[in-house]
């Protein structure tokens, strides 16, 4: 059995008391969350951060405040979705953690934003369902349009109804809301995703 | 090894090829995302559903057409946050599946809502720290309020910085956000939470 898959909580292995040492970096001494000059670390988690699912996070770019936070989700991977450069701190911070970028560059655009191309969502999407790089944290610059595609289409992939990958595509874009995401979701064909063989079920 | 520790990401699991049998009523023959009528099902999770970490969900009122939805998650406890009486065939999905009521009934007052009753949100924290609750659904009516106050000290417990603490409740109650709520949240005492020994680590 992996690591992975018997991780506790991430609020029981890394900010009280580690039940377990099980968790190969979680022990009290590399603890984020220890006193710092006689406070307690308080931790800032990045814009719009949210767990997806089991191993799957989302959030807006992750900034040097975010790091500590990051660090306690023990991230295996980064879902990029931006086409610009990442930026050298960050690269940095992935380095020290042993943490594989992958970036998908979807550009920006603002509405009519109709041309989402589908050929890179469907590889972001595998890289996503693709156990091997759990836990991982996909995002974008604000996680509102582009990490909002990504995740409706697992939603999609996961058979959610429309009107619930949509209830949750706003809670994230809130009044920057777009229906062309919407539709692309609506639209997205998921009957061509693998997913891939997971190397470290249980089973 | 519990099978609640060896749980593979709901998606793979459930939803699409199972990549194990180690979990225990995910039998492809049991799947509720099997083809029904020739058609796949859809599943409709609750409103303002949403991960909240490992093991720990959260969502406004679930109704029948969200059972088989939550059936997906596994769950083996429901903490209840309002005071009226569970309807009788959420009790009964409730006993089908084997899953545990938590009640802790806080009245839904609209502001002034300052009588948040310290001592009841103090006992659900401690009932969803505890392991052995898990994999759990916080929720109230809307999912928003109350569900949100809770989330909101667990976060606290959790050494989040209270601006991402009301970023993260704000997502959720939307045009109704309560300064009350966000202010009971930061006087809220956490140094008394115990967390109870987990009798199903890794360890």
């Amino acid at each position: 059995m992996s690591i992975h898959n018997c991780r506790l909580p991430m609020c029981f292995e890394t900010l009280r008391t580690p039940l377990t040492s099980a968790v190969a970096d979680m022990s009290p001494e590399k603890s984020p969350a220890e006193p710092v000059n006689g406070e307690e670390h308080q931790f800032v988690p990045p814009l719009n951060f949210s767990m997806v699912d089991y191993g799957i996070f989302r959030s807006g770019f992750p900034d040097t405040p975010n790091f500590p936070f990051l660090k306690t989700l023990g991230l295996r991977s980064i879902i990029y979705l931006c086409p610009e450069p990442y930026p050298a701190s960050n690269i940095e911070f992935l380095n020290a953690n042993g943490i594989r970028l992958f970036q998908f560059g979807l550009e920006g655009s603002k509405e009519p934003f109709v041309n989402i191309p589908d050929a890179i969502i469907h590889r972001a999407l595998e890289a996503v369902l693709d156990e091997r790089n759990h836990p991982l944290l996909i995002h974008c610059k604000r996680g509102k349009h582009r990490t909002g595609c990504l995740v409706g289409c697992l939603r999609k992939w996961q058979n959610w109804c429309l009107s619930s990958i949509f209830d949750e595509y706003v809670r994230f874009a809130a009044d920057k809301a777009r229906v062309s995401d919407q539709r692309f979701v609506e639209l997205f064909d998921i009957s061509s995703i693998k997913q891939l063989p997971s190397t470290d079920s249980c089973s």
